[in-house]
């Protein structure tokens, strides 16, 4: 894979699925982060749920975990794998509810997109449970925190406070 | 709906689909945006692109109208319908790329959950094909900004300034 | 609709499916049931988790409405609806759990299939996260106890004996 | 894995789905086996069926091999496999249509899920293709009766008078 | 709609799903044919097991069905819509075995896209299961021959020269 | 595989998906073809797009790309496997759109269905976009040009014009 260009368009710009048959399997991991901000009564109201019979953040997981399965399916150039492991977890703030997925595989291609699908799609689901009582959520920071695995090896995302963390 | 609580519980916490039987099918629209920030030399990559073939934008777009129709089953409690039409569409910036996703249906239920999740497949496609050139890329800013038709007829999202927008 | 015949075989006995067209939309609903038995020792494991986080009936639940929204899908001469809700519940007894759901619509046909399916894919969950301590689990009395709407009317399965056993 | 607990259940009682990444992949087979219960004039009209054109088998054939596939999209905690062979055949008794299944694959994790879904969704296109001439029948016995590959071995259920099999 | 260009881009080009919010629902019928020729040793395997079990057309058949219902997930700018019959049918020649598919719906878009596809589908079906005797086949002649509904009423497809080859 | 019979039937004529456990995988790649055969002024629609925006060529592309991934879940006795790289590519004559797909993959079982779906998928896209215009649009010649790989070997495509090329 080149390093000068989006390796997903051919010479031409016309959108490819990058080969990778000639890559050996190999253990990879990837884990990213999403979050909805909403108003501290509505994180009240899921962290309620969660301490009782937990549903919003049940069926979060459970959709998160679902989407994890599908990224190829849902994303054009994606390559399929098989996941061989996804945790969904989260963390109640006051102005948001923060979703974690890591992903793990034995492949030729990494899971990066299995763990962001994962977020995104928990946190959409958090948003329609919640958009009853509070329709100004926004769901952002989703991204790449820590990959393992692969050519490229580990990437850890810079922490916040050095500069390159918008959040 | 019930303004007092979450209305994807019933009353023991646990996860429902919501009756729309009763309802009227009748004319709705949801518009909802979102944004991938990105280096500038990755915003001006995808431009270029853009000029030319238009690739990443194009199989962006193709992702996100086919995710506006997989919306209820990707969102385990979301009610399933039939589109009537999705735009989407992208507004380059220095840092960051813009999806807007339109989706219009004439139903019992509105269709927010299908333009959130046409922008936020369409944003996931955007940083698949540009991964490999930045691996710091943000999704963010997923949120609805305008809904029409229903029952609780029209929502306009506060503009930014005003204090209610956290982006 | 004939009541002589397979009305999914055409009279030279191919697969179709049956045109609902001439029909028109009205209200339906249907109420399936079945039954995960499995040794008492596993049916208090399930219970335990119901008290406390309750994910096993949780992910149930989950799988159970996705389902529904898949009958079409899974089922070759099933006519794709619009499910209007879906309920799953679950009663846990010394040697079974039971699932019950039930689901609504407003379409040209009717739900049955959706309420078989649901409570068909919750037990295949509740036996597929029971099995690493319970392998003679056995799914059973998957039926249905209720159908109203339609030009056939209303339907309610005829209680037998103590009128908890359908076999 | 445990034989103490739920594994797809962490420490905190969140649904997981298990790492099988540590595992080698192994030839792994799965038998399962469903009836549906239906009135002998049911069973004939099948049996009729299954002599000439075959079509309401033949059917449930496809639905179940093609259900196989999917176990892993239905069952939110079932990994996802690549199926070496499905076999789907039925055996038709005065009071019952017997639907068996058998899957091979060489993988990280076993295949009971897919037999036990092709069994349940063949079971549920016999119950959808009768259900106009029958609409009390009863689909029961999904169970699963062999099992071999993987670290935990041969499973093979005990046969019926040994008081551990519920049929 | 216009006769002037392709509807289905905005007019800067983009790709777009046409709103048909504004349609009123009626009822439509679409009829497509599709052709697999072959050699006549294998249309002759073909019409033997169609004679006694019919298996390779029993799949066919159930393949285009379910194809049929899946057409706006696989045809990115199809609108989804709510099948109300399909049929699919084969007529074997010495040199090809042709599908026919017909549809209809009460809807506000019509049902050609669904007519083609589940010819394709079944017509690749064909292929996969007689690939192993005949690798030299090829599908073709995939058409619309018959559409009515809707407001731009009913289309034949003129019969050229003999009537039976539309190429 | 036998030579002498269609392997996808067992000795009773049943429909089974072929056994492929006891294979190695090894690479394999397959290369197929199609066109839409149109009016000419509608090629040159096309051509226009193809100049400026490029999109149904683009939005046919993806579609294309997607479709590979799921053909084993279209085709009922097709085996999944995970696709290494996928290329759709066009060429644009007076009276068609060609469509050529090339499928690589490291499995045991071979792409050609994979690269055949593609083409027919990218194909009816074509269809879809640019019916408005042209009704009368033939798809056809779709058919395997190059296999390599697996156990039966390379095959390739007579070429035109030595008899074995019905087009």
């Amino acid at each position: 894979m080149s390093d000068h260009g989006l390796t997903h368009l051919d010479p031409l710009g016309r959108a490819r699925m990058v080969d990778v048959t000639p890559k050996e399997p190999s253990h990879r991991r990837a884990l990213a982060r999403a979050r909805v901000f909403m108003q501290p009564e509505t994180t009240s109201l899921v962290a309620r749920g969660a301490l009782s019979k937990g549903d919003v953040l049940s069926v979060a997981r459970v959709a998160g975990i679902q989407a994890a399965k599908r990224a190829s399916d849902l994303i054009p150039l994606c390559h399929p794998l098989l996941i061989g492991s996804v945790l969904v977890n989260f963390r109640i703030e006051d102005s948001y509810v923060e979703v974690e997925a890591q992903v793990e595989t034995v492949d030729r291609t990494g899971v990066e997109m299995e763990a962001m699908t994962a977020c995104s799609v928990a946190a959409l689901t958090i948003y329609d449970m919640c958009k009853s009582v509070d329709r100004s959520m926004v769901i952002g920071d989703i991204t790449l925190w820590e990959k393992t695995g692969g050519r490229s090896g580990t990437y850890r995302r810079a922490v916040e406070g050095d500069g390159t963390d918008p959040t």
